[in-house]
């Protein structure tokens, strides 16, 4: 490996570059037509416009991508989170054309992103899995007789599918025949299948995930846990580490049922295992692996000292693993990754797109902040609305949420509307700084959060 | 050496961190408040914010630089072209702090930043020089004195300057006597240093320099000639190689008086030696030393497909020199640079910074673009009005101008006014296309010269 295509935008890509860098590594970074000022074009080695805004047109155009990589010399593919991360058929495509896809194989990804699949799997190795349906439905009284052994209240999720879209929560038989179409008929838009599963729904659960690597000389290894209890509409907004629900013997459990998923699928790369976690009887279930890295990666790197992107680099390239056999020591202190969003807290979170005029992220030894704007940059309409990641560390969750309070405080943007408002309401709500919430907390708690009101 | 901070902004950063890379070293940037939307802040490693935008409280601060490049961890310092490029002292004080400055020693800086003593020095090596003074004048009598020895018309020049300031053309002695107060005012004001020489002045002559490099192993050579006679006060606009201007015999003649400099000053790294050629007798004459890498470099890299860049580098590092001691083949073909500057040729090329909306220049396997603006990019008013250099490559010259002619044509800006209409006009004036210019051309010319009144 020597030259790397960067399939990916914002700053993920900036970050990718930087690993690359670190790794020896040329990389090239592609752009659709409104990301022309985009700072990774200048991160890398060199640059090719692949189309106009639309991501159908520009990111997610395989051929285009495969093109550009064989043109400009590249040998691999990094392809981040989001757009092609998690599409088996890339990943068979690039192997196809000579070039090292840097993710597990293709294999692995059609089936750990068939989420029945993946629950399949996982069950026959013993980890608890969420009940659920196994197999898929032929007609709508067949999904009913599954949901009625799944008991309510039930999830329906996309089986091709994440970020939320296509799930439904029904609480009776009745309600489960009204939802299950509109389920379908998401899930059929947003990922071109309209196969749906069914999941047991618990209603007060945290959501806890571990990142796990593995390698092609058969080793597998977990780098700890992450909480990403703080979700809004199923998308998380805050994560953490260590997960404040956990207690040593639970972290290492399912820290350990995560390693042996990666050992038993042959995983290659970095990925990342989910679970809930109960709040009223604290016991674990599987839900889903996600085959990429994580937006949240950072939390894991900050607290363990570890790059996560050199080592899939290095992963893909051939090379062992360099977490050693009795793993990396749970690492000390407390760390808590804000996602800053062009969205408007105070406007039920609408996205704020438009030119940065003031951009004064705050800086500290303790912080880390990853990010491609800058002054005077202007936030497309087209993408994902994440302008920027930050970073927290502190000795304890305490120390790690004053510095987090502080910084937020500092943190001054001009020209759109942002949710660090939101987060510095959050960083002192007493429920989450007593760790009392769960997956539908920001839902729930609407009422009694200061932020969206006092947001402008 | 393994780090570089890059003391510059603008192109000329991009450049070097591109070389940086290219041969195995990490960059650092630094920057201004006003420039924290600019491109070298994405494409180093790690970057620094130094100051406010004024130069003089930030690309021109010596002691924070060498701050900077201590706390960033740099052993080494590239100036670039401009700001502190030709200050002894700041190489001086790079020494002294245990950096490497990847230019000549301090004292080479100083003695062929002295032009009076670099005429000195290079007359002692039988290189002819313009006829002019010899030392400094105490009293206007002796300055009189001087001039009329030289003989008349003459050039006042500041001793410590560049870039045309300071500069006077006197015709008589009574021109003289009412001249040299402004130039050593002017000279004063811009460089602390109120020293002024004299230095016969030639109506008709045409700029041609030679790239010359040195290592520590006492190695010199040169790459050749570059022609930029095509100047408004004394600034150039378009520079190209070969010189139309020289038979082969006065290039070989050139171009080895300025390799004998090099090796008599134990020069180290890139340097550009300059010349005036006699429009009536074809002679040429010394007329300064560059101690740095010039913004037209990249003329001569297209002709002869060296990196000067990385060659600094690697002759700073002490490697020895990779030009072969035969020097390198007389390239065939041309090479011509446009200069695009955010200046309005409409309005006397008064500077237009602002923000460009439209960017989109033109493409070609024979052009380069050398440039740090992208769309949306706002032009800063505190700088340098240089926003990108357009090289083309041509088998002839006559080819090199179509294509020159069509890449301009080419080229949509948006936003700000800038030099392309002017070049566009210029790459089609029949004495430009018949090389029939000299270095007062474009004021003598300006009536015939259709481009600044078709600029809008």
């Amino acid at each position: 490996m020597r030259r790397v295509l960067i399939a990916n935008r914002g700053e993920i890509a900036l970050r990718a570059m930087r690993a690359c860098r670190k790794a020896g590594l040329e990389s090239v970074a592609v752009h659709s037509e409104a990301d022309a000022a985009s700072p990774h074009i200048w991160a890398a080695d060199a640059a090719v416009c692949i189309g106009p805004p639309a991501a159908a047109m520009s990111y997610l155009r395989e051929d285009v991508l495969i093109d550009v990589a064989r043109r400009t010399g590249c040998d691999a593919v990094y392809p981040g989170y989001g757009f092609l991360s998690e599409r088996a058929g890339f990943a068979e495509r690039c192997r196809s054309a000579g070039l090292t896809f840097i993710g597990p194989s293709p294999e692995v990804i059609a089936a750990m992103g068939d989420k029945a699949e993946a629950r399949r799997r996982v069950a026959a190795l013993g980890v608890p899995v969420v009940p659920g349906s196994t197999g898929t439905f032929r007609t709508v009284d067949e999904a009913v007789e599954a949901a009625r052994s799944v008991g309510f209240p039930l999830l329906m999720k996309a089986t091709a599918g994440g970020g939320g879209r296509g799930m439904r929560v029904a609480r009776s038989v009745e309600e489960f025949r009204t939802l299950l179409p509109q389920a379908v008929a998401e899930a059929e838009a947003a990922f071109g299948n309209g196969e749906v599963y069914l999941e047991r729904f618990f209603d007060r659960v945290r959501h806890v995930e571990v990142q796990v690597f593995g390698d092609r000389h058969g080793t597998a290894r977990h780098v700890w846990e992450r909480d990403c209890s703080v979700q809004r509409r199923h998308q998380k907004l805050v994560e953490e580490a260590p997960s404040p629900a956990l207690d040593p013997a639970a972290r290492r459990a399912m820290c350990e049922a995560a390693a042996a998923i990666v050992e038993a699928t042959g995983y290659e790369g970095a990925g990342t295992v989910e679970f809930i976690v109960d709040e009223n009887s604290g016991r674990f279930f599987f839900i889903e692996m996600n085959t990429r890295i994580q937006v949240e990666h950072p939390v894991t790197e900050m607290l363990t000292g570890h790059d996560l992107v050199v080592e899939q680099l290095r992963v893909a390239a051939g090379e062992r693993l360099s977490i050693p056999a009795a793993g990396l020591a749970p690492p000390p202190g407390h760390v808590i990754e804000w996602r800053i969003c062009a969205e408007d807290p105070a406007r039920n979170f609408q996205p704020s797109p438009g030119r940065i005029t003031t951009w004064r992220p705050p800086k500290a030894s303790w912080l880390r902040f990853d990010s491609h704007v800058y002054p005077g940059y202007a936030v497309p309409p087209h993408y994902d609305s994440m302008i920027g990641k930050l970073i927290v560390r502190g000795d304890s969750r305490s120390q790690c949420l004053a510095r987090s309070a502080a910084a937020l405080d500092q943190f001054l943007v001009e020209g759109i509307a942002t949710t660090i408002p939101f987060h510095r309401d959050l960083a002192r709500h007493p429920d989450f700084v007593a760790a009392r919430v769960h997956t539908r907390w920001i839902e729930d708690a609407a009422g009694s959060m200061p932020c969206p009101a006092k947001a402008a």
